[in-house]
């Protein structure tokens, strides 16, 4: 039904650079990590980091993506508001948004949600468990029962976002701690999926079931069986319609 | 079980003061006609408008608010930011919010939302008949099947909002539209209900049924059971956890 | 990511064989009128029937079904309850399950609801008008902000059926009713949707939009991505794990 | 806005005679149990049991129940299927029903939920954590981010039940589980609540945390605003509605 998605993965990439504990991780930056299994897929990827002009999200890029991928977390503060203006209409006319990680804090996430995604965390490398409460949902295709991150970052409840319109996986962790981390929305007539697992320190990217997941993701979150290039956005947006449809008869 | 919550009531109160159209159905402000059931019902009603000073949403008044109702059409550009985050972080620590109408358009409720918020609209005095579509649900308490709304505006799908966490009514136009016209949204720790009908040319804030659904909207996003001052923010903001609930094993 | 699914087109066939009126419009019978166009779109039909042994769904058939569709009308109750059984049970199972116009009273669908199931309805041939509401959801594919049906009969809220996890679809009738004739479940492994247009006295199954819908539907409930033959019922239903996942230290 | 509601507390009572374990836990039966704090929080309360006839659940008490709470585990097969027909199509009518614990096999819950209501257990006395993931939810009003069962039975995903209308609790299990432990749905006029917490051998509905949720639920499924007799069941179940609402054109 439809085409191969054309997915652009976005990076911070920032303390890849400058901190060598994550460099030894992600030498060549996150995004690379990420996109990696999903041109193996067969999937068209580019990628676009922070520090490029216009934080490689132009006009141009956008409108030639049918699916963003988004890691952020010390610089969240760092991307422009007009970026984010244009990231969010592209969502709403049918872009798909994966969001990772530490993006739970993004601007493009808390624009999207309305609430302020705060949540609590631990860095201790504890064992995380995901668990599939939607086992006929397209993002869980290929998994068992649940899968283990033998060394995390702890993310956990209070989640503060909308209740998602479908839960797919809850977290647990091994210092007591719940999440709410694999949440799918629909918002205009895009689709956004928020995905917990990751860590810059940690090389949870290499492991299959999280590869697995995030191909699922970009497959789900993109615009199946509409044209590449969404309907104008003006369809969704509504307006004056001063015509009846049906004829209106005087009272 | 709750205690008594106190409204307050905003208007843009703008058009009632210099079109006469307008004046002649509402002529103390449409925040007269909404609030005066509102306190025949026994509730501590306020009003605030937006040419008071910070539109009459000062942090007193707003801490001493436990639902606010929100009617607004010609100036939401004139809402300044700083009120519209103010009231934001007050509906994410617990404060009800009933949007009205035309407020489908004002910052606030597509800052909550994240999306255009968006609709088709028509005026023509056309018929208007309100279903109940989720009967068990305390906004249509004390209501039949359907009412109607003799000569209404029309405000028709796509309407660009989340799906709700529960929809209540689906309205149905002469003119050929239907339109998701009671959607129920929790948002934070708060409670947020959108109501279509209401147009400032028209006394349908005098209806029977309107001042029903108003008073029970009211009723259902007020912080029922909690303490009547919410729990501080930082509860639901989450933060740095650093020691872990359970002790956690070297791997 | 999915291989074609197998469809089985089940219908009730009784009256297009004892009344011409019906005869006239579906003269090999309504499953006909709705495998046609699921045949050339590709798939892989076959159709069973209320009259032959098991009605047509034996363990067998259902063994090789990935998506099977319902269409009953004047005698639900003649379906055995041994055959909804196993019919519910390959749906938790993963089976895709597409419940036609009348069939939302079947026991199949009452099964899976868990509700009456109830609604209103008027013969009249009025004008239907079928909007589009979730504008992301597969199901919607290809559609615009709504179609019309000239003829059709009006099924009405209230509909005694769960919120549906999403809202595809919400109806207008020229009679001044609404209905949420477009409405996806998950159950189990499962997906389901109901779609209310069809009657059996109108050619509403030729109707270009109507066949595109009830394509995308299948294509919806198909079990994208997992394996033809879904997981073992044992993996979904749970059961006596003994043996904790992680070491419970002694209290 | 709501008078007090009028209680039933249902309970299977078998093994709290038969086996000396379970009795010295709850000498005079689970159900005196779960009755006591809601009497003593000021609301009307009567209970039924198994060996009564029509397991105390006759037309005449369901008449006068606006709550009814469920706990049954070893003999769920023996509630005969007109009593839950019965009570079926009381919730349908708006009668609030909480299940409790190992009801979710009774036949009731599977009824009303359309699913196998499956999920894994084990019972090794671990350690619970109730994690609140809705908190502006009224069944969570009064508690804080959590509470702890320090001995419980573990009852885990994959819980086989449709997406709760809304997601209360999640449960984390010293073992290695999550599980959904408070899960709200809405059905025709009535709410259910499904809560987790709650074993034969351990005095958990002694604990303030577990009384206060099963207060909390009893008054968030009472037909608040409702009449105490809801409306007769012809108003939901819809029907032939020969007459249109509105004039229908010939076409």
């Amino acid at each position: 039904m439809a085409t191969t998605p054309r997915v652009t993965v976005w990076n911070e990439f920032r303390h890849e650079r400058t901190e060598e504990k994550i460099r030894s991780v992600y030498p060549v930056g996150i995004h690379a990590a990420i996109a990696k299994p999903l041109r193996e897929a067969g999937l068209t990827v580019r990628t676009a980091t922070l520090d490029e002009p216009e934080h490689g999200l132009t006009e141009t890029v956008l409108a030639e993506t049918d699916v963003l991928t988004w890691w952020g977390h010390a610089a969240h503060a760092e991307v422009e508001d007009r970026i984010v203006d244009r990231v969010q209409q592209r969502v709403l006319d049918g872009m798909g948004l994966v969001v990772l990680h530490s993006g739970h804090f993004s601007k493009i996430f808390r624009r999207l949600m309305g609430t302020s995604c705060g949540l609590t965390w631990r860095e201790i490398g504890e064992k995380e468990r995901v668990w599939v409460v939607a086992p006929s949902h397209p993002v869980a295709a290929g998994l068992g029962e649940y899968f283990e991150i033998p060394h995390t970052e702890m993310y956990g409840e209070p989640f503060d976002v909308p209740a998602p319109d479908t839960l797919v996986f809850v977290n647990w962790y091994q210092g007591g701690e719940v999440f709410r981390g694999g949440c799918a929305y629909e918002r205009g007539r895009g689709k956004i999926f928020y995905f917990s697992p990751g860590h810059e320190t940690l090389p949870i990217y290499y492991q299959t079931e999280v590869q697995r997941v995030i191909l699922n993701t970009v497959r789900w979150v993109a615009p199946l069986g509409w044209p590449a290039t969404p309907v104008p956005s003006t369809r969704i947006k509504g307006g004056h319609r001063p015509e009846p449809l049906e004829p209106v008869r005087p009272a």
